[in-house]
C-alpha cells in the first residue's frame, strides 16, 4: 500500500491532497496559488510548501499546471479517451527538491475544437464513484468555464465548453447590467429573481438569451426588478441559456438531466434552474478530483489496488 | 424660415447641428461631453460652449439628455409611437444663458420591456428621408447597444436591444478571450477570421453562439486562429449572433434584410456578415440623426416647412 500526494492545480488555486493506502484523504490543503498567481520561487517553491511536512511519496497532478503557461506542457489526449489514454500521456518533471511530479494530460475534442485540463480527472473520478454511468452519462461540471461532458463505454467522447461564469463575471463587473449595484452579488441558493432570470432564457426559444440581455437593465430602469437582485436575475439568464442551450443540442432532456459535478455551491443553482425547466432533479457529485486522482494514480501504477478501490472499480 | 440648433446627446458624445432655414446642416460641432463625461459646468456650460457664436434659435435634442442621469428626466412614450406622440412629450428646460432646450422623449415598449433614448429621432428621420418605408420596416441602428425597430404605418411598433457592441467589448478587454493579443482591435472592414466567426454564430442553430463562444480560445490553442485575428473573429461572433436570432425571431428574411441606420463604419461589417447568411444586401440610412430632429422641429412648429421640406414629408 503507497500513499499518494495528488495536485488540482488550476488557473487560481492549488489544493493539495495526501492519499493514504486505502485512497482517503488523510489531509487536504488548499492555497491561492493557481498557475497566474505563484509564489515567489514559482512552481517549485509553491509544491515544496504545501507539501511541508508530508511523507516523500508519488505526485501526481491535474489541471492548468499541463497548460502552455504551466509547469511543464502536456499534450492533449483527443477523444475518444479513458483512463488508459490518460496514463499514457502522463509528463513527469522533477521538482527542485527531487521530486517526480506526474501531470496528467489535458483532453481535446477534435470534433467540436474544444478542450480541457483538469476535468478529464474529475469525470475519471466519477465514474470511479458511479460505475453505473461507465455505459452513457452526461456530466456538467459548473464553473468559469463550464465543461459538458459525454461519456460513453468508460471513455469521454465529446466535450464543450460554456463561458457561462465568465460572462456573468465580466457583465457584472464591466458592463451597464452591473451599473449603481455596487458590490451586490449573486446569493448562493437562487432567488425568485434568480428563476425570473431561468424563466426569460427558457422562453427566448431558438433566438437566445442573447435577445433577453438587456432585460436586466430594462427591468430595473422600469421598476420592476430591484437593484441589487440584478446579479440574481443575470446569473439566471446565463445558467437559463446554459440548460436550454443543451436542451437545444440534445444534450439532456426532461427525463435525463445532466450529472452535476462539483462543488454544492455551484451545483445548488443549477439544480434550481433545472427545477425551472421542470427536468428531472440532476444528481449531484463531489469530490470527482480526489477520486480521480487516485483512479489515475492506481492505473498508473503509482499506487496499488487498495482494498477501498478494489470494490469499486 | 426659422433655423435651428440640433443636438444629438448620448452617453459619450455631444453633437450639436446649427440648422438653416431650410432644414440643411448650415455647420457640425461634436464634443466628448456624453452626458457621463461633463465639461466644468456640466449641461449649461456644455451648452454654451458648443453653440458658441451661434445665433440665438430654438434648441431641440435627443438621446440620454433626456434620462435619469441626464439633464431632465423626460418620460418615455409607449409604442406605438408616432411623430405627434413624440412632440407631444417633449419636456423643455431652460439653461442658464437663457435658452430653451426642447427634449425628445425616449420610446418604451411595454410588451418587450425595452426602451430606447435618441435612436426614436433617427427612426423618424429614416421616414422622413425613405417616405415608401412607412408602411412597414425593420431598422437595425448597430451599436454599443445595437437597436432593432419595427415602423408600420409611420409609427414605431416594436423596438429590441442587443448588447451586441458592449459584449464585444467586455469580452475583448477583460476575458480570456482577449488574453495575449494586446491592442489589437477588429477591422473596419471585416476579414476573413470576421466571415470565420459570422458563419460560426450562423451554424450554431437553436443552441445559439454562447456554445461556440469559447472557440475563439480554442481555436488559438489549436493553432487555427492568429491572436491579432481574434478580435475580428469575436465580432465576427457576436454580429452573427444577431442576425441569426433575429432571423429566428422573424424580424427578418432572406429577401428583407434590415435597413441599416447608422455609421458607416459600423453597418459595413453588418453588410458583410448578411452576405455571409446569403440575405439580399442590406439598405443603408446615413445622417439620420439630424434628419429626425429637422423632422420633429417642424412637427412641434419650432420651424417653418422648409422647402426641401416640403416635398419630402
Amino acid at each position: 500500500m503507497h500513499w499518494l500526494i495528488g495536485l488540482d492545480w488550476g488557473t487560481s488555486r492549488l489544493r493539495a491532497m495526501l492519499f493514504d493506502g486505502d485512497g482517503a484523504v488523510h489531509e487536504a490543503r488548499s492555497r491561492p496559488w493557481g498557475i497566474r498567481h505563484l509564489p515567489q520561487g514559482g512552481f517549485d517553491a509553491a509544491l515544496a510548501s504545501i507539501c511541508d511536512g508530508w511523507p516523500r511519496v508519488p505526485v501526481l497532478a491535474a489541471g492548468m499546471v499541463g497548460s502552455r503557461q504551466g509547469w511543464r506542457e502536456v499534450p492533449y489526449v483527443d477523444t475518444p479517451a479513458d483512463v488508459d489514454a490518460l496514463v499514457a500521456g502522463i509528463v513527469s518533471v522533477r521538482s527542485a527538491d527531487g521530486r517526480e511530479v506526474g501531470i496528467i494530460p489535458g483532453v481535446r475534442d477534435g470534433i467540436a475544437v474544444d478542450m480541457m485540463r483538469g476535468e478529464e480527472t474529475q469525470a475519471i473520478g466519477v465514474l470511479a464513484l458511479r460505475p453505473e454511468l461507465r455505459g452513457h452519462a452526461r456530466l456538467l461540471l459548473p464553473g468559469t468555464h463550464s465543461k459538458w461532458i459525454e461519456v460513453r463505454d468508460g471513455r469521454i467522447v465529446r466535450l464543450a465548453t460554456m463561458m457561462t461564469g465568465e460572462l456573468y463575471a465580466v457583465l457584472r463587473e464591466h458592463s451597464i447590467l452591473g451599473a449603481g449595484i455596487a458590490g451586490a452579488g449573486a446569493s448562493p441558493a437562487g432567488t425568485d429573481a434568480f428563476d425570473a432570470g431561468v424563466r426569460e432564457a427558457r422562453d427566448s426559444g431558438s433566438a437566445g438569451v442573447l435577445t433577453r440581455l438587456f432585460s436586466a437593465r430594462a427591468l430595473v430602469l422600469e421598476g420592476c426588478l430591484a437593484p441589487a437582485a440584478v446579479p440574481d436575475y443575470l446569473s439566471g439568464l446565463l445558467i437559463g441559456e446554459e440548460l436550454r442551450a443543451a436542451l437545444a443540442l440534445g444534450w439532456v432532456n426532461a427525463q435525463t438531466p445532466p450529472l452535476l459535478v462539483g462543488d454544492e455551491l455551484l451545483c445548488v443553482r443549477y439544480r434550481r434552474a433545472a427545477s425551472v425547466f421542470q427536468l428531472a432533479e440532476p444528481d449531484t457529485v463531489a469530490d470527482a478530483s480526489a477520486h480521480g486522482l487516485w483512479r489515475i494514480a492506481q492505473a498508473a501504477a503509482l499506487v496499488g489496488q487498495s482494498t477501498f478501490a478494489r470494490g469499486v472499480y
